[in-house]
C-alpha cells in the first residue's frame, strides 16, 4: 500500500479513507503513512506501534505540532468512498471522510509539500483514539516518548467545520447514593424510600442554569446531567437505595478540583463520588502563533464542547485547537462525508500559514 | 409418617414443623395431613394435587372455612423446632413455626376435637403459597374445584397475633415511561433528559398523602410507592428514557378498577401501564358468623395491610379473615417463633366458637 503524499489533497483524503482502519487493525494505514513520510526524504520519521511521528528539525523560534487520529469507528457498509454533487457543492461520502481522514490529508500534504515551513513542524498521527482511553496512542507517546510532541501550538485533525473550534471542556462524573430504609411496601410507613429521596437531586439538575464563561475569547457551554439511575429491590419492597451518576462539563477556566467543589456547592447536603474526571483545555489562542493561525483562517473561532485529545496536549503544556473540514455532529454517524471544498480550503489556510 | 391430630396442639405445631415442606416438596406433608385426617372417619377427605381438603356434611345453615398452606420458605439452619423460655412466655422456634404451622395445628386439632360442630366445616390445606402466584395450590383448587370451596366465612391461618387481622389491601403495579432526545452531553441543550423529567413523578410520589379509609370498622392504610427506577444509555449520553415502576397498595372498599381511575387522577397526564393487579378483599366482619366469631375471639380487630390468600376468597364471594398464632412481622426471617401461649388460646377460641 503506497500514498502520493504530492497527490491532490481530495484524492489523498480518498485513499487515506480506503485503507480500511478501524480501532486496534491500523497497521497497514501506519505502514503506508510511515513509508511514504520517509520516502520525503526532509522529515525524522519515528514509530511507536502503530504511531507515527515525523519532523523537521530547522532550528526555527516556534514549533507547531499538527495531529490526528489513524483510527475510524466501525464500517457500516459505508466503504469505498463515493462522491456526490458536483463543483462547490461535491460532498465525499463514507467511514473516516469526516473524522477524520480529511484533516489527515491535509497535515500529510503540508507534510509533504512544505520542506521548508515557517516553524518546525511536528506531525503525530496515531492509533486507537475512538476506543477506550487506556488504548489511546496520543496517550502512550505521552507516555513513552513526550519529547516527540514537544512544541508551542497544536492543531488537532478533528472535524470543525474548516473553522477553530478551540481548547475542550473538561468531564467529571459524580455518583449520588441515596439511602432509604427497606420495608413491605404494604406497610410502607416502616421504611424510607430511597428512590423518592431522588426527586430532591433531579429538582436541582431541572433548576441548574449552564455558565456560558468566556475563555481566550470564546464562549464555552457547561452541563449538568443525569445519566443514569437506578433504584429498586423488588416489586413489593420499599426500596432502600438509588443510585444516580451525574456528568458535568466544564469549561476550560476551571481546574478539575474547581469544577468539583462547584459540583459540592450545587449539591450541598450529599456525598458526591467521583467516578471519572478529565480536564478541559484552553484553547490558547492569545499564543502568537496562534493569533497568527487565526488570521489566515479568517473564521471566527468557537469553543470546543467535547472533549477531545486536545487535552493530552494542554497537560503538556501545549495550546492546542481542533482544525479540520468536516461537520463534528457527522462524525461516527453511517452517513458521515466531508465537504469538498473544505478540504480543499484547509489545505490552502494550512499552507499559507506555514509556507 | 403419622400425626396425631387428637395430640396436645403445641406438639401437633412442633411435629408438623418438623415435617419439611419447603415450597414444591409438601408431598410428604400432605400425605401425612390426608392420612391423619381419613382415620377420623367423620370427613369427607379430598385431594388434587398437594391440596387436601376434608369437610363436614351436616346440612347446618352455614359452612365456616378454615384453610393454611402447607409450605413455608427455604430451610436456614433453622429446622427441627426448638423451645426457649417457661410457661407463658415459652417460645416454639425454627422455620414454619410463625408462618403457618401454628395456625395450621389448631385447625387439625378443630379438625380432630369437633365431629359435630355447630357449622359444618371444610378444612382446606394447600401447597405453594410461598412461591409465584401461577403455583398456589389454593388458586388450582379454586380453578379446578371451585365447589370444594364453598362457604359463608373462611378463617385463613396467616399469623396475626391471634388476632383477627380482617380483610387484605389490593395491590397494583404501574410503569411510567418518560421519553427524551439522546444527546452528547457535551451539548445537552441539543437533548432532553428523560431522568431529570423523572423528578415530577418524584415529586408527585412525596406529596402523596394515604388514606387510610375504614371498611366494615377496620382502618387500612393505602400506600404509594416507587418500588424501581432505570435510565440510562452511557456516561456521555442524555438519556432519552427512564422508567418507573410504582405500586399502589389499596383499601378493599376500591375495586382493581377504581385504583387505576384513582392513579390516573394522581399521575395525571402520565401514561400508566399496568403491569401486575390484585384486588383487595373486604374483611366481611358484618355478617353473622362473623360476628360470632369476633366475639369470641375477643380482640380488637385490625385491617390487614398485606395482599394474602383471603382475596381468593373474596374472589369466590366468602368474606375472609386471617387468624393464628405469630406475629406476621416474623414471617420469612431466619428467627420466626410462636409464642406456645397464642397457639393454645387460638384453639380455644376456635373450639368455644365451633363447638
Amino acid at each position: 500500500m503506497t500514498l502520493d503524499l504530492h497527490d491532490d489533497v481530495v484524492s489523498l483524503t480518498r485513499a487515506l479513507c480506503d485503507i480500511p482502519s478501524v480501532s486496534g487493525d491500523e497497521a497497514t494505514i501506519a505502514d503506508a503513512v510511515e513509508a511514504s513520510l520517509r520516502k520525503l526524504g526532509h522529515l525524522e520519521v519515528l514509530r511507536d506501534g502503530d504511531a507515527v511521528v515525523a519532523r523537521t528539525s530547522l532550528g526555527r523560534d516556534k514549533r507547531i505540532v499538527l495531529a490526528g487520529h489513524l483510527d475510524t469507528v466501525p464500517i457500516k457498509d459505508n466503504l469505498p468512498t463515493w462522491f456526490s454533487g458536483e463543483g462547490d457543492a461535491q460532498l465525499l461520502h463514507g467511514r473516516g471522510t469526516c473524522d477524520m481522514k480529511a484533516g489527515l490529508a491535509t497535515q500529510l500534504k503540508i507534510a509533504a509539500t512544505l520542506p521548508e515551513p515557517r516553524h518546525d513542524l511536528t506531525f503525530v498521527f496515531y492509533d486507537n483514539e475512538e476506543v477506550a482511553s487506556v488504548k489511546n496512542g496520543l496517550g502512550r507517546l505521552v507516555r513513552n516518548h513526550p519529547e516527540w510532541l514537544s512544541g508551542d501550538f497544536a492543531i488537532l485533525g478533528e472535524p470543525s467545520n474548516s473553522g477553530i473550534e478551540g481548547g475542550c471542556q473538561g468531564t467529571m462524573r459524580v455518583r449520588i447514593t441515596l439511602a432509604g430504609k427497606a420495608a413491605h411496601t404494604a406497610r410502607a410507613w416502616r421504611g424510607v424510600n430511597a428512590i423518592h429521596a431522588a426527586a430532591d437531586v433531579l429538582a436541582i439538575l431541572n433548576r441548574y442554569e449552564p455558565r456560558r464563561p468566556v475563555v481566550d475569547g470564546l464562549e464555552y457551554h457547561e452541563g449538568l446531567n443525569a445519566v443514569n439511575i437506578q433504584g429498586g429491590v423488588a416489586g413489593n419492597v420499599v426500596p432502600d437505595s438509588c443510585i444516580i451518576d451525574i456528568n458535568h462539563r466544564f469549561a476550560p477556566d476551571r481546574s478539575v478540583d474547581e469544577a468539583y467543589a462547584y459540583l459540592q456547592e450545587v449539591f450541598a447536603g450529599y456525598e458526591l463520588e467521583i467516578r471519572d474526571k478529565a480536564p478541559g483545555a484552553r484553547p490558547g489562542l492569545d499564543q502568537a502563533a496562534a493569533a497568527e493561525f487565526l488570521a489566515v483562517v479568517g473564521r471566527e473561532p468557537v469553543a470546543k464542547f467535547g472533549w477531545t485529545d486536545v487535552a493530552r496536549f494542554a497537560e503538556l503544556g501545549i495550546p492546542a485547537v481542533n482544525y479540520a473540514p468536516g461537520d463534528p455532529l457527522l462524525a461516527h454517524t453511517d452517513e458521515e462525508f466531508v465537504p469538498v471544498a473544505e478540504i480543499r480550503e484547509c489545505e490552502r489556510v494550512l499552507s499559507s500559514w506555514l509556507r
